[in-house]
């Protein structure tokens, strides 16, 4: 069965995508614009109630929420393609923190930033806040300072070994380094912008993006 | 080895003790007092890099943010007390969804409601905002509007089966329902309030609230 993927041009749904290539797992897209409100049609809100995206069908399966569909794929085929969920449930447990860490610490920032800089259109008033802009900038470096820490002592977030955790990073700071001229966010740490330049030069993303340009 | 979990009294670590109480998992408490900046003391920053409660020590494995104990301690004594993470891989895919719901769409309007109505000292200015508490109500209708819809078709969030998805709710939830004086947001609708009134009379949640008192 060939796995469907709604909204594959939305970042979000870009996790899923490049976690789908690592486990060599076969998708078909079907396109979703945002920008047109497309993800608020009765049509799809009956797959994704909540109008986010992305949302996947498998047969008669659908599941949303990027980061869910990702741990279900790197579990289900667990021995087919890259091992993105650790060897041991130790490390598991250190990919669920660091997916958290993402979720909870890293993404709200780097998704206002996102908006308020490059899709007002998405706003209820249509207006970038140059007040939301600075404040999630400062909670970003924040973060970032304790990631520059956290990666002097292991390669990925994890551990040594590649994972969910970096996967989910990927599309938001895409959107930081290509297109907010915010790039010395990552580049300004030494070790951040080292890991950055090893999981962002992967052939998955790169394929994800040569697929699936953002809507910009 | 006994599990040591700090910060008992604060919402989140909560989650992570109901856990640990329906996996029959021993487990010993370290008070942190957030009202008086514990979190931000350099020792428990070594441990806990963001100054975000919980964090669990078993033996030299330290482990943080909540949801990721929970799947961590889940999986690993799986045959253990209760099953929480459903039976089948597609079970286990729906569970991460509705995790991920709370953690995204949940969440984040249930915190600035407690922070904003029940505990003011945590903000920087000391100010509880009225705009703030508005857009979160507001946001937390629509929320709820989607629960009432899905616990109208399957008795917990995941399906019919009780699970970390449903655990994930309690802590902040019971701020609302006990302190804020918003219970309605809860009991105007038939089947969240039905799901409520089951998930918060486990013994498992009694237990913690008997143990922990919420800081107020």
């Amino acid at each position: 069965m060939v796995v469907k993927v709604y909204g594959p041009h939305c970042a979000s749904a870009k996790r899923v995508l490049v976690c789908l290539i690592e486990k060599e797992i076969e998708f078909e897209v079907v396109p979703i614009n945002v920008l047109e409100g497309e993800h608020k049609n009765p049509e799809y809100l009956k797959l994704q109630p909540f109008g986010s995206i992305p949302v996947i069908q498998d047969g008669d399966y659908t599941l949303y929420e990027s980061r869910a569909i990702m741990r279900y794929y790197a579990e289900k085929y667990r021995s087919q393609g890259v091992e993105l969920l650790g060897k041991t449930i130790e490390e598991k447990g250190l990919i669920e923190q660091w997916l958290e860490v993402e979720a909870q610490n890293y993404h709200p920032s780097a998704y206002n930033l996102t908006v308020h800089v490059l899709f007002p259109a998405l706003l209820a008033d249509n207006t970038p806040n140059p007040k939301v802009i600075e404040e999630s900038e400062a909670k970003l470096v924040k973060v970032l300072d304790i990631y520059e820490e956290r990666l002097s002592k292991s390669k990925y977030l994890a551990g040594d070994f590649f994972s969910l955790a970096d996967i989910s990073h990927l599309p938001f700071t895409d959107y930081i380094v290509k297109y907010m001229g915010k790039e010395y966010l990552i580049k300004d740490r030494k070790h951040v912008s080292a890991w950055w330049d090893d999981i962002s030069s992967r052939p998955s993303w790169k394929k994800v993006l040569e697929l699936y340009s953002p809507p910009i």
